[in-house]
Parts: C-alpha cells; sequence; structure tokens
C-alpha cells in the first residue's frame, strides 16, 4: 500500500462529510462528473414516484392547491437560497439556465434605462451559452455586447457599462472569479452585476446577499442533484425586484394569474422571475434532491472541496510522469472552485480509456480532462484511485 | 333508467375508442378537466421510474449519448408531429408555452424584417399569457401590439402587420377558430401566422402543413397528457427554418453545441427552435405518454370528441332547468373544439359542489363552468353522469 493510499484512508477516516455518501445511489463507479450531472440521491425515486403516481394520476388538477406545485417554483428556491448566501423570497425556480440568463441581463439592462448605458460586458471564457444569449439580450435591448475576460473587467468597466455577466467559476479551468470585488467594482462603474452561478452553487460559499450581487442565476443538476435538465433558478436581489421587468413576462408572473386579465400587471417580489406553467415532475425531483442538505454546512462542503482537489493535485503528482498533463485550474485556493481541469494530448482517447476502467469524468474540446468534485459523495480513496488509473492509463498509451 | 342513460350505454357500446380507456389510470371520478391536465397513462410510472433508477442513477451521464436524452426534443417533436399535421422534421419540444410563444412571435417578425411591417396582432380573447407575451416581442421588436378579435382579424390585417397570434380553440369558451381561412387572411397581406394549439393538439385535426402555417405552439399536458407542466411544442414551417433568427439562441440550438464555440451558429432545421437543457424527467414522461396514440387517429378522435360534447348538451338541455345556464360553446361542429362552457350563477360554488360528487371540470372567473372532454379516455355514461349531476346540484342549490 503506497503512503498516499494510506492517507486516503486517514483522511476518509476524519472526513465530517463522509455519512451523505450514503444519501445518494452509487456504485463501483469514481464518479468525478458531478459538475456536469449530479449523482441520483437515494430520496428522489420514491418521491417521483408519489409524485407520478398519487399527485398527478390519483389528484390530479387538484393537485395543483393540494400538493403544493403551484407554489413550487418559489418554495424550491427558498431551499436553494441559504445554499448560495441569500434570504429567503429573493430566488424562483424554472426554465433552463438560458432562458434565466436572458431574463436576468435584459432585467438588468432595463434596471439603468434612460442612464445612456448601452454596453454588457461578458466574459469571454464563459460557457458558451450566456455569451449567446448576451448577444440577443445585447440585440434586443439596443445595446453593444463586449467579451472581456473576468481580470479585464475593472478596466473595461465605464460610463456606458449598463450590466456585466460573469461566471462564478469557469467550466473549462475551474477557476474560481473573485465575485466580491468584481461586484463591489461593476457598482462603482454604476453597472449592474449578474452572476452565472452553475459551477460554484453546493460546491462553495456564493455569499450573494453579502456581496450585494444584483441578479443571479445557475443550472441545478451540477452540485445540488436534481436530474438531467432540472429546472434552473433566478436570483433577484429584494430591493431590486419592485423594477425588476422581466422580457418574459408569463402568467405565472402576474399578480392575479387566475384572474385571467387581458392587463399585464407584475407579481410583487421574486415571483415576478416566473413566466410558464413549472415543469412539476423535474422539479419535485429537486426538491427531493435538496433534502441532502439538511444539516449541511456550504462551508463544511467547501472545505472538502478544496482538500479533495488539493489531494488530487498531489496524487497526479506523484502517479503521473512529469509533463503529460498540465493543470490549468489555478493552485491557489481563492482561485479555485471544486474541479480540476487537466491539459493533457488525446485528451478525448485519454477520457474514454478512463470511463472504461471506472473513473468517469469528462472531455471538453480540444485537449482538456476535466474531473469534478462533489464533497457530499466523492472521498478521498476515490480521488487516490482516479489519479492512479489516469497514470496507469497514461502509462499504458505511452507503452 | 332514463332514455339517456340508455343512449350513453348504446354509444359506449359502439365506441371504436372505447379501448384506450384502459391506457391511463382512472377511478370511480368523471374527469372532464383533461383540457387542464390531461390523466396519467398507464405507461408513464414504469418509464419514468426507469428514466430514474436507471437513466440517470446507473448510467448518469452516459445517457445524454446511450439513452438518447440529447435527442428527445426533436425524437419527441416527431412523435406530436402527425398529431397537429406536420411532416417530422419541424417541431421540437422543450421550454413552457410562454416561452415558445416569445420565440415564435419574435421569430415572426424577423421574417419580415425590413419590410416596414410594424404592427403584431393578436387574439383579444387570447388566454391571457399569449397576451403578455405578444406585448413584450412587440415592445422587443419595435411593433406595436393590437388586440383583436378573431373575427376582426380580416379587416384589421393591413400592410403594417408583421405577425398575428391566434388560438385554435378558446381557452374559456371553447370557440373553434377557422384556421384554414383566418391563415389564408393573414397570408394573403404578406403577414406571418402563428397560431397557440394548446386546446386543439391531441383533440381535433391541425393540418399545420396543409393549411401553411407559419409558426406554431402548444403545451402538452392537456389533451396530450404529458403531465404536469410537461414541455411545450414550437412547430417552424420547413422553408421557413433556415431563416427562422431565435431570440433565445442557446447553447442547444448551436450548429455544433460541443465545439463550446464563441460565436453562434445556428442548427440546421427545427433544432434552432432548442434552447438550453432539457428537462429530461418531464420530456421523457411525455414520451411514454404520447405511445397511446399509436394506432389512434386524430379524425376518430374529433368524430367521437363531437359526439360526446353533441350527447353533453342534449343531456344538459334534458335534465337542467331552462335558463340556469346557457352555454358558450358553439352549436355549429366547425365553431366547437372539444371542451364545453356553461355560464352559471354562482360558478364557483357550483363547480365545489361538482368535484365533491366526482365530477371534475374547472371554474373560469368569473360565472364559467368548463368541461373538456378527452375522448381517449371519457365515455357517453360519464358525460350522461356528469350532466345528471350538474343538475341535481343545480337543484339542490335552489331548493
Amino acid at each position: 500500500m503506497s503512503e498516499l493510499t494510506v492517507r486516503a484512508g486517514e483522511l476518509d477516516a476524519a472526513d465530517e462529510l463522509a455519512g451523505t455518501r450514503k444519501q445518494f445511489v452509487l456504485d463501483e463507479v469514481v464518479y468525478l462528473d458531478g459538475n456536469s450531472l449530479g449523482a441520483l440521491p437515494a430520496a428522489v425515486p420514491g418521491r417521483v414516484d408519489d409524485v407520478v403516481r398519487r399527485q398527478w394520476g390519483a389528484l390530479r388538477i387538484r393537485s395543483w392547491d393540494e400538493s403544493g406545485w403551484w407554489t413550487a417554483p418559489e418554495r424550491i428556491g427558498d431551499r436553494i437560497a441559504p445554499l448560495v448566501g441569500a434570504a429567503a423570497g429573493q430566488i424562483v425556480v424554472g426554465d433552463s439556465t438560458s432562458v434565466n440568463v436572458f431574463k436576468a441581463l435584459v432585467g438588468a439592462v432595463r434596471l439603468v434605462s434612460g442612464t445612456g448605458r448601452d454596453e454588457i460586458l461578458v466574459d469571454a471564457t464563459t460557457f458558451p451559452t450566456d455569451g449567446y444569449i448576451a448577444e440577443s439580450a445585447a440585440r434586443m435591448t439596443g445595446c453593444t455586447l463586449r467579451p472581456v475576460t473576468p481580470a479585464e473587467v475593472p478596466d473595461a468597466l465605464s460610463a456606458r457599462t449598463a450590466a456585466v455577466l460573469l461566471n462564478h467559476v469557469d467550466y473549462r479551468t475551474g477557476r474560481l472569479h473573485d465575485l466580491p470585488s468584481l461586484t463591489a467594482a461593476v457598482h462603482a462603474a454604476g453597472a449592474v452585476a449578474v452572476w452565472d452561478l452553475c459551477h460554484s452553487a453546493g460546491a462553495l460559499p456564493v455569499g450573494l446577499d453579502e456581496h450585494g450581487v444584483d441578479l443571479a442565476v445557475g443550472c441545478t443538476y451540477k452540485y445540488l442533484n436534481g436530474g438531467p435538465g432540472s429546472p434552473a433558478y433566478l436570483y433577484v436581489r429584494r430591493d431590486l425586484q419592485d423594477r425588476f421587468d422581466s422580457p418574459l413576462p408569463g402568467w405565472n408572473s402576474h399578480a392575479e394569474p387566475f384572474g385571467m386579465r387581458s392587463a399585464y400587471e407584475p407579481a410583487a417580489g421574486a415571483l415576478r422571475g416566473r413566466v410558464g406553467t413549472p415543469d412539476i415532475l423535474s422539479m419535485l425531483a429537486l426538491e427531493a434532491a435538496l433534502e441532502v442538505w439538511d444539516g449541511v454546512s456550504v462551508e463544511a462542503v467547501r472545505t472538502k472541496s478544496l482538500a479533495l482537489t488539493d489531494f488530487f493535485l498531489e496524487c497526479v503528482s506523484a502517479y503521473v510522469p512529469e509533463g503529460r498533463v498540465e493543470s490549468l485550474t489555478p493552485l491557489a485556493h481563492r482561485e479555485r472552485g471544486s474541479q480540476v481541469a487537466l491539459r493533457c494530448d488525446d485528451a478525448g482517447d485519454v477520457m474514454k480509456r478512463l470511463i472504461e476502467r471506472a473513473v468517469v469524468g469528462d472531455f471538453r474540446h480540444p485537449d482538456v480532462l476535466r474531473f469534478g468534485f462533489t464533497p457530499l459523495y466523492v472521498g478521498f480513496g476515490d480521488v487516490e484511485r482516479a489519479a492512479r488509473v489516469l497514470a496507469e492509463t497514461l502509462g499504458d498509451l505511452a507503452g
């Protein structure tokens, strides 16, 4: 047994989050792709079956009231809120991340309408959909879109800047951007800060309220384990809600949705971010999935996450021949999310072989091996094994 | 046994669609609210359980390929296509109806950009969300929104008209609008026709291709029985797809979604209507629900639907004292959808009592009792019983 194997055992034995793993359906696979699709929480299958057979099958239409379907978007939003540092009443769940980026960004530009601001800054290294949707939001609000790296944002801000759309953690490199200082810089320039939390929510503290973020969006199928394509969410800071002017004012956001009035009148509060009828099956699966967070602090998750990625980098250094892979993920903790991205020749082929050997990460075009570490169900033994199998795989390829 | 009870028995015995009822989970309730939420198809619970436990729980991320998750929006669109008279390759499933109305209407206006057309006509009697979203689409494309009744559309069309948004069947009255002639009138004026099929798809022939409809949207949780909040769909006629310019160009609509390119390039075909990651649980529940249509023709459904609503109106006439209710639903078959709306004093209270007596319709503010007839699972005995219980309830209230 190697020294690192021993260390892994000791770290697992001391892991205060080790107990949450049993709340997930897992097997012998080392699953390091929870930053793409979280594993299945054990509470979900039974809950979904109840939603389908009893709530839909037996109660049918009555469930909109009796099973709490109608209020699910805001109820589940309130369950997500503490995970991203938000007080209740500021998040609604529904629609895809892309659709929520559109709501948030158009809404952001409208918050500063009349001020002559006509430029949207967007993270040039963003997950592509944010850039595509930002381009549409710019086009439809008469703004210009200007892609810049997060590091360039402070210098790019000007009296023209209406809104800035940034990712908290970069989907490719795993780099964590400095949300507090970037938000402060955006505000100092008089602009509106919109954050995409897809790769940070559920993995590290976000502090939306504490840092005065204006608007935020995120998905729920990564570190929140909501299931494939589970609905995204929209955060609108409380003091902005009265002025939030959604480009998608569907009937679910009306002050009196069942009044069936021809004139639109937006609801008060975060409800204003709702659009059409919520997809109840996916949404209530998410609600069951969020129960794994009962009694779990995001700070404890963050501590373990950093220990996992530190240990992975250490194991990779020890096992993998020098120069064969290069980490794109920053070493500094304050710049690291909950994944490690390794640049590697033949990354697509390497990942295929890793998966055949039961180590599941993913490949991002053109040369990145991406490994996500979900502290709720990944252990230090998994980490050591993943690095060892990676080294063996690269050795086989070289041989 | 009354003459109408006997007639109901004869009609049920002769019903060629009587066999489809056993494909649904039903009980002793007379369920006439399938125009709001369709009943649970028996195939759905097992399918959803497989999606959750095996596809998500065991295969996890592999299911995007191996379980056909990624291609579900267009595959299920192709399954809906014959139900609305569309050839394959023109429908994608995803997002809510409201979001799809936004895509369709902005896309419609952009199809005629550069022609100076700057007015959108919208059905003034529409389900409210269509009007709210149309107002947003108009605002964001520099158009004026003009609400008119469907009957006024031919006279309201002009060289200014960019697009017209109409409902095939009115959600409140159950009136069926003349899609072929209204579409022809819109085209004769050089404008784009957008139809909302929420209350017609699955209840009667639509003939999208035959009548040259440009764009259409619809929900899937009414006569298509997809479940609460199941995803809606968007139809873009084949010859318009290359010019369809979506206001929500999410990464799922990119020509090469996993290329992760910063420049947007729309996919060919109906895929262009996709946005973000599809909600797989709700979507695959819908796919299972659509299996009840195997071997069922929409024409047979329409024939039975008209027989059901005819018989209901006959039973109401026979049982309910003259003047106590008034049908808002047209008598002419060519003007009738698959529901009957009865204006009634104290309609809210009456519907509550009907539901207590196991006859489930719904109440629409301020004075409408709405009864939807889903030919796949509603029989003539149900119809007779519903009318009889309605008469008894009104009698009790009068007594």
